[in-house]
């Protein structure tokens, strides 16, 4: 083992929540060390009842992983891993 | 020093980009291994010629730190430090 393999590589990936079925893929992402940034507004456009549901869904996933998750604007919601906090100062 | 001392916590800061005096707070959050998230509009709708130089200031510094920056949609950049990359992917 080098040392350098302590430092795995996180990435930031930014994509559209298109259906609820989108929320299994994004969970992966989260557990696997990375941030997801989810663009929103294709399933806000098409079923504000479903979004509500994957939103909900997200927070209470974000939360049993140690992980943090806020809105970004109207349009997006990041969604961090254990480690990675969302600002909420001033 | 105790082993916890290597699970530093990174933050994911959120704010707008007003004036191109903003650059250096923004360079020191990088530098301090945060990732910001940058809505650039207020600056976009002042004074294009100054948006354009504080993003080309800030994709220097990005390459210099060997960290990265991407846009995100039309309003944000996000600006990550060493050991965070932006997913560039499908």
């Amino acid at each position: 083992m080098s040392k350098s393999s302590n430092k795995q590589k996180m990435y930031l990936r930014s994509f559209p929540l298109t259906t609820i079925n989108d929320i299994e893929k994004i969970k992966d992402h989260v557990e696997s060390n990375n941030i997801v940034i989810l663009r929103i507004t294709p399933l806000a456009n098409k079923d504000v009842k479903q979004l509500k549901d994957a939103v909900q869904n997200l927070y209470t996933f974000a939360e049993s992983i140690n992980g943090d998750i806020a809105r970004l604007g109207e349009e997006r919601v990041v969604i961090t891993p254990p480690g990675v906090q969302v600002w909420r100062g001033l």
